[in-house]
């Protein structure tokens, strides 16, 4: 008998229709031999409606009571959800995250999972219940309710599989899959039938949104295999897998193609060159609370240097004001930026042992004439700066230039 | 320093301008030198929107899921009144039925309370916080959710008074406390300051629905001081008072008059006199569960004998039909009924040591030209069938003549 653990998130039962829609899946599946853990977010829009709620009293609401108060919202589709199944003659069984001892530490708004006890959720599958578990929230050792911060449902399934050593973990999201890039960019966009958690978190960090990043974290660590797939079509998704010492030789060359818009560069240039510039520059920035994605610091040339990075194109303004007023303080020459950029990478594992994948970029991108402001590599990623009006033709390209285009 | 128990039903807590409005009635309070334990009910309106939303899934909604459904209720008042209270740089923690150990039975949707674990409150009330409860709810032994029905933030209330030895249990209220008759009624209704319990109880059941039967009994059985108040305008409210053995010779004769309306009563007459007849009447009455009022079995006379019963008035017609089908059955001459019957109750300890409070009641009524159709007597109350068109000057002239007009 198979152990799966299965994911719906707010908009999977965002409505009677859609946890009942939910319900009949989870008995097909049942009926067809397989023993069920289903983890649930709160029903789409109640999140926000509790927030407002207590928006209206406090401007700064504790971060305790808020645990207390959002963590009703997966309580009410438990409920829900098990009654749908009751309705339909299958034993099920709702637990909140405390009841099922998801333990974590006592962070609030942003716990951390410790530990989960399995036995009662291993007597209920005995029993031939399908147990229905809270998502997004646990409790800590002092009995407190914490929730685990944005996507947490993924988290709290991924470590349930894990604490049973289920054989998947599905994660039913709105999409089917996870594609070779943004298919309405390219049309020709395959979706993936499997992909390596690695290649993941690189495409899932760079702005394919599908999974978060903490969850498939998580799911590498435990070696939980991952299943990404649509609650409104059916389909097998992508599995996410974990690679093998040497398996890399196999897997194709590269992935997918990540981008994303809205950034912006700003440069700082003409610093005296001595050691700690970068972070005398990067530290206001991060004091503001902007985050810094690509750095270059330019070969310095009489003593001189320049350090150019890039921050959300929301972050703009204020990353200009703080950069001018460094100028004096850091006796550099002047701020230049560019608000209109974007940032394409290919990620891969397969770039690993195999040369040559980074210059096919460049080639192909200088073949189309466009121009590559920034470089930043990692092992299975090469990211390049772009003037955003060459965004959709570049990722086109690309994803032609890589053979990723469905055939 | 005094240790309060307060408790705040659904209207009291029903918008955020009402939480806030609680909020500052505690800082008040608590600035007043009490230590405070807070029981609140679900916003009001909330409980039926879950309801509905069950309803929609499921005609018969499992009791265990309905619990873990309407139990979030109180969990979102919790921490918005917490909320508020932090707002005012007042500390406090709050607490569901759960995780402060209000330990029941395991009979979803009516648990009775086995034990409450005050440690925790004690911990925090010592560290100078406001604790926060959500009443209405608790855990059983297996942590599965439960709730105790109707009425069962007031048992809370109490249950926790009793459970830290509080010095009392003030529960607010639609009304400013309990009245000597309903003043829509008799203008000239008194506010008592104290009633005991057991008056309180007969008062409750017979239509005063101030405080719920059960958390007067139990808030008797630990002699918990309990007093009934406005949360909407200030005043002392109405204590409820146990008494002590020999104490009742300074009782008032009688505290209150209740009325109920909306009664009928069926006489099944000339049934062949032998034992069970009663049991052969009602059996069938009661297992259409009607509740059964006042019931009179007049003298057997010729072997025969007439049995009469009040039923609410809704059910009245298929009362009607169960003893018609019954006639032929028992051998009984016929049925009579009358839907147009209201019942008096004179309620007082002073009964007990006093002589001559039930031939006051009659002759007072007799005095007035309104018939007695049926009596029924306990050891602190008396009450009357009349017809229902005499109810109001009835209740007048009988809290004229027990000296119960204010003066």
């Amino acid at each position: 008998m198979t152990l799966i653990v299965e994911k719906f998130g707010g908009t999977s039962v965002g409505s009677v229709e859609r946890i009942n829609a939910v319900a009949d899946h989870l008995v097909k599946k049942f009926a067809e031999g397989e023993q069920l853990v289903v983890v649930v977010s709160a029903m789409s829009g109640e999140t926000n409606r509790l927030i407002k709620l207590a928006n209206d009293i406090t401007e700064k609401p504790s971060a305790r009571e808020m645990d207390v108060l959002v963590s009703t919202g997966e309580q009410v589709t438990i409920a829900l959800l098990s009654m749908a199944l009751q309705e339909r003659e299958q034993a099920a069984r709702s637990y909140t995250g405390g009841q099922v001892s998801i333990k974590t530490d006592g962070v609030h708004s942003r716990a951390r999972i410790l530990e989960i006890d399995a036995k009662k959720i291993r007597s209920d599958l005995d029993k031939g219940r399908i147990v229905v578990v809270a998502g997004f929230q646990g409790i800590d050792s002092s009995g407190n309710i914490t929730t685990l911060g944005r996507g947490g449902s993924d988290t709290t399934a991924v470590a349930i599989a894990a604490a049973l050593k289920a054989d998947e973990c599905r994660i039913y999201t709105d999409v089917d899959g996870i594609y070779t890039t943004d298919p309405r960019v390219v049309p020709q966009a395959r979706r993936l039938e499997s992909i390596t958690a690695e290649e993941m978190l690189e495409l899932s960090s760079l702005g394919a949104k599908v999974l978060q990043t903490r969850s498939v974290e998580f799911a590498g660590k435990y070696h939980v295999p991952l299943r990404v797939l649509s609650s409104f079509v059916d389909g097998p998704g992508t599995l996410i897998t974990y690679e093998e010492e040497g398996s890399s030789m196999e897997a194709p060359l590269i992935s997918g193609i990540a981008f994303q818009r809205d950034e912006a560069k700003l440069t700082i240039r003409g610093i005296p060159d001595h050691p700690g510039i970068a972070h005398q520059v990067l530290g206001p920035i991060s004091e503001a609370h902007i985050n810094v994605d690509v750095i270059i610091q330019n070969a310095s040339a009489k003593g001189q240097t320049d350090l150019t990075f890039t921050v959300p194109r929301d972050d703009y303004e204020s990353c200009m004001e703080i950069l001018n007023g460094l100028v004096t303080e850091l006796g550099a020459r002047d701020v230049k930026g560019d608000d209109r950029i974007a940032k394409i990478s290919i990620v891969g594992v397969g770039m690993r042992s195999h040369t040559g994948v980074a210059n096919t970029m460049f080639k192909t991108l200088a073949d189309h004439d466009i121009n590559i402001q920034m470089i930043s590599t990692s092992e299975i990623k090469v990211s390049v700066i772009i003037d955003e009006t060459h965004l959709e033709r570049a990722v086109q390209t690309l994803h032609k230039a890589f053979d990723l285009d469905s055939v």
